[in-house]
C-alpha cells in the first residue's frame, strides 16, 4: 500500500480514473503512513480521518458511477493550517487562535472541494508564519524525514515534510517571505509561490497583506500546475485578487526548452552561496542548456535593496495585523515570534512608504530584464539546512544567521510577487537542495515549463524515498 | 475691457468662436486687471505676458481662418505654482525649488495647450501646499480680494484670488486636503476637486500621492465641467490614473433636479458648524428641494474617524517626499512647514497602515449611502474666514484652531478620493460660504448637475464684483 501514498497526483489520477485504484485504497494507504512516522515527524495538528475516508468513499462512488471530476478527484491531500476549513479549528500554529472555528471555508479549500479532493487535516506550521528555525510552541516540533535533527523550513513546514513522507499527496502553503519554497528546498519536494494576487487568500490568515500568497507544495511540477489550475482565478472576495481567470499549465508543459532563454544573475543569486549547493544548482542550470536553453548572464543591481525593503514592509503589515492581541496578551505569544511583532512596531510610517518606493524602483528594473529572458534561475537558499532550534545555519562551513539567510534569494520574489518554483536540484551531504525558477508577473506557465523539465533530467525524482523512510 | 475679464468661460466662448470678440481683448484685459491688482493681492508668482499675448494673437489667427478648437479656445487662463510648465521655473512656493525648471509639461498643461488655452502665468500657493492662514514667507503675502486683511484660503489661495479679481478666466488648482475646496469656499468661487485617478498629476509635485488631485477653479459650474472635460482622462505617466476615457460633463448638465436625491449628514457635515454658515447653506439646500430634488438626512458614523485617517496618512506622505531636503537643509523651509513635515515623521507603520485600514472601513460605509442619495451636501467649512496670519478662526464667535477647522469638512473627500465641488453659497457678513457637494467615485456629473443648479438660484452669482474691486 505504501507505493500508492508514494505517487505523485499525476502517475495517481489516471489509475483512480480507471478504476484501477480507489481514493478509499490511496487514502488508507496515507493514513497509514501517518501512523507510522506523525508521532516522530509531527507534521499534521489536526487529522480529518473519519471525513476523509468518508470523503473517499464518495469519490470512489462518484468516480465508479462515471462522474469523474478530474485530476484531483479521489486524491488525499492537507492544507497548512492558516487556511480555513468551515466549522474545524483553524490554529494558525498559535495559542491565541488555538479554537478558532471559521464558519467559512477559504476560497482554495471551495476550489479543491469542487475539483474533488479528499482533506486529511491540517499541516503543522511555525506560530502564525513567523519565525526561522524555531519549534512550534504549542503543536510540537516538526522534522525534517530526510534528517530528523533538521528543520523542516517553514513556515510551511507541515506540508512539505508530509509530503517528503508520503503521508498526502499534495498539500497547499502560503508564502510571504519564502514560506512555501524554503520548506520546499529543504524537504526536496516541489513549491509554487504564485504570482500575487493569482490564487485567492479569502479565507487565509493574513501575514502581511501586500505580501501574502497561498500556493501548491507537490511532489512533481506537473502536481504543481495541477493545483494551480484548480485554484487560481479572479475572487472578489479577496482584495488583493487579479481579475484574471483560472490558469490552464498542466496541459501546456513543454516538451523542450528550445527557445527559451534562462536569466543567471551571478552577482546576487550566487553571490554569498554555499559552494557544494552552489554547484548543484549550476549543473542544474547545465542540464537546462542540454535540453535547448540559452542561458544569459544579467544584472539587476536593486535587488540588493530587497532585502531592506522587504523586512519594514512585512514586519510593519505584520505587527498591524496583532496590535490588538500584542498589547492585551503579549505572553500567549512564544518569544521569538512577540520579539519580531515588536520590531515590526519600530519603523516609522516614512521608513515604510520608502520602502514601498524601493518596492516599486526594483520591480521596474526587474520588468526590463524580463524583456531579455524569460525566467531567471538560481539557488532556493544559499545555506546548509539548519539544525532545528538553531540561529544558525552552515554556509562554506561557516555559522551565519539563520533567519536572514533562509530569507536572503527568496525575498525578492516575494517583494515583486513573482511567480517563483522551488525545485529539487541535487543533493549536498544527503540532503536536497532547490532551485529556484522566478518568472515575470503572471509567468507562471515560463516557471512550470523550466522545472517541468529539469525535474526530468534531475536524479532526485519525487518518489525517491527519503533518508529517514529508507531506514 | 474690464467686463471682458470678468466673463466666466461659457459666456466668453461662444463671442471668442464668433469673432466678436479676440482672444487678444480678453487676454490685454485680464493683464490689465493683474496690473492693477496684483502689487496688492499677489495671486501670482510669475506671469508669462508676452507669451500670453503670443499665445492669444496665434488663437486669434486660427479662430479666424476657421479652425475653433473648443470652449478654451482662446481663454486666459493660469496654473498653481505646483504644476510644471516646460522651460519655465516652478517653485511650489518654496525656496528650495526657487529655480527649479522642468523640461516637459505637467498633462494637464499639455491637454490645456492642445485646447487652445492662453497660458497667463502660474500662481501664488502655500510653500509645497502646506500650512493654513499663513504667509507665503518667499513669493508674499496673497490676500482675499473681498476683504484684504482676511485669509483667501489655501493652499490654492493664488487660483482662487485670481479668479474673484478677474485676472484670470479659469484655473488649475490642487487638492490634498482641501486646497482647491478651501479658497474657492473663502473667495466666492467654483472649485472641483475631482475622483482620484481622473485627472492625471503627471508633472504636478507630489504633496501626498494617495491624495493628490489636481482640478479646475472657475467662475461658474459650468466652467468646471469645461475644464474638467479638457483636462481628465487616461495617462499612464501617472500610476494613480483611471484607465477612463475623458469627461463629457459640460455638455450634459440637467435643468431639473427631478429624481435626484440630496443627502444630508446632520452628525457631521453640520455638526459644529458656525450657525450662519449652516443657515446659509441650509438655505441653498432648500432651493435644491424647489429645484424638484429629494432631500434625505443619511448617517455615516464612520466619517468621525476621517480626520484622524488623513492626519497620518497625508503627514506621513510628504514627509517622506521631503525627508532628504528636511535633513540636508531644514533652515530652507518656513518654520510652520519645517514643523508640519517633522510631525510626518512621528507616525510608525502600524500607525499608518492601520490608518489606510479606516481609509478602507470608511469607503465601504459611505459606498453604502451613495445607494441611497445621489450626492451628499452641506458646508465647505464650518468656520468663518480666518485672518492673514491667525492660527485661529471664529466659529460662533469662539475662536477655534484654524488649521484643523479649514480640514475637517473637505476632508472625508479627499481620504476617499470622491469627486467634490464647492460652490459659492451666499454671504455672511459680506464674505462667501461654499456648498461641499460630494459625489460617488466616478460621479462628477451628478455633482456637477446639482452645482450648476444651485448656481441658477444663488444670488452670489459668478460675475457678482468682489468688495474689493468695488472699491
Amino acid at each position: 500500500m505504501s507505493d500508492l501514498a508514494a505517487l505523485p497526483v499525476h502517475e495517481l489520477a489516471p489509475m483512480l480514473e480507471s478504476g484501477q485504484v480507489s481514493p478509499v485504497e490511496v487514502t488508507v494507504a496515507v493514513l497509514e503512513n501517518m501512523g507510522r512516522h506523525d508521532d516522530t515527524l509531527k507534521a499534521y495538528i489536526d487529522v480529518y480521518r473519519d471525513d476523509a475516508l468518508n470523503e473517499a468513499r464518495k469519490a470512489e462512488s462518484e468516480i465508479s458511477g462515471g462522474h469523474y471530476r478530474g485530476a484531483l478527484h479521489g486524491v488525499p491531500l492537507a492544507i497548512k493550517d492558516n487556511i480555513y476549513f468551515a466549522d474545524r479549528v483553524t490554529t494558525m500554529g498559535s495559542k491565541i487562535h488555538g479554537s478558532f472555528v471559521s464558519s467559512t471555508n477559504a476560497t482554495v479549500v471551495d476550489r479543491l472541494s469542487e475539483a474533488g479532493a479528499v482533506f486529511l487535516g491540517k499541516l503543522n506550521m511555525h506560530e502564525y508564519a513567523l519565525g526561522g528555525t524555531t519549534d512550534n510552541r504549542y503543536y510540537g516540533t516538526c522534522r525534517n524525514p530526510w534528517d530528523l535533527d533538521k528543520s523542516p523550513g517553514g513556515s510551511s513546514g507541515g506540508s512539505a515534510a508530509a509530503l517528503a513522507s508520503n503521508m498526502a499527496t499534495a498539500a497547499l502553503g502560503s508564502d510571504t517571505s519564502g514560506s512555501i519554497r524554503i520548506p520546499a528546498a529543504f524537504c526536496g519536494i516541489v513549491g509554487l509561490k504564485p504570482t500575487y494576487g493569482r490564487v485567492s487568500r479569502f479565507g487565509c490568515f493574513p501575514e502581511a497583506w501586500t505580501l501574502d500568497h497561498v500556493g501548491p507544495m507537490t511532489r512533481s511540477v506537473k502536481d504543481a500546475a495541477v493545483m494551480l489550475d484548480a485554484i487560481s482565478g479572479y475572487d472578489p472576495r479577496d482584495p488583493g485578487s487579479l481579475n484574471l481567470p483560472g490558469t490552464t499549465t498542466a496541459g501546456s508543459l513543454r516538451t523542450s526548452l528550445e527557445g527559451v532563454t534562462i536569466g543567471v544573475v551571478e552577482d546576487f543569486y550566487f553571490s554569498d552561496v554555499d559552494d557544494e549547493i552552489a554547484r548543484s544548482v549550476r549543473a542544474g542550470i547545465e542540464s537546462l542548456r542540454g535540453l535547448g536553453a540559452e542561458v544569459r548572464t544579467i544584472s539587476i543591481p536593486g535587488l540588493k535593496d530587497a532585502e531592506y525593503a522587504l523586512t519594514i514592509i512585512d514586519t510593519s503589515e505584520t505587527s498591524t495585523v496583532h496590535r490588538a492581541n500584542l498589547r492585551d496578551r503579549p505572553q500567549d505569544y512564544s518569544d521569538d515570534v512577540r520579539l519580531l511583532l515588536e520590531c515590526g512596531e519600530l519603523p516609522s510610517a516614512v521608513d515604510y512608504l520608502e520602502a514601498q518606493q524601493i518596492r516599486r524602483h526594483l520591480r521596474a528594473e526587474v520588468q526590463a530584464a524580463f524583456a531579455e529572458v524569460d525566467v531567471i534561475a538560481g539557488p532556493t537558499l544559499p545555506i546548509r539546512t539548519p539544525t532545528i532550534g538553531s540561529e544558525t545555519a552552515l554556509l562554506n562551513g561557516k555559522e551565519v544567521d539563520a533567519l536572514e539567510n533562509l530569507i536572503r534569494l527568496v525575498g525578492p520574489a516575494s517583494l515583486l510577487g513573482l511567480p517563483t518554483l522551488s525545485v529539487p536540484c541535487g543533493l549536498v551531504e544527503g540532503l536536497p537542495v532547490g532551485m529556484q525558477i522566478i518568472g515575470p508577473a503572471r509567468g507562471e506557465q515560463s516557471v512550470l515549463d523550466v522545472g517541468h523539465l529539469l525535474e526530468s533530467t534531475e536524479p532526485l525524482g519525487s518518489r525517491r524515498a527519503t533518508a529517514y523512510l529508507d531506514r
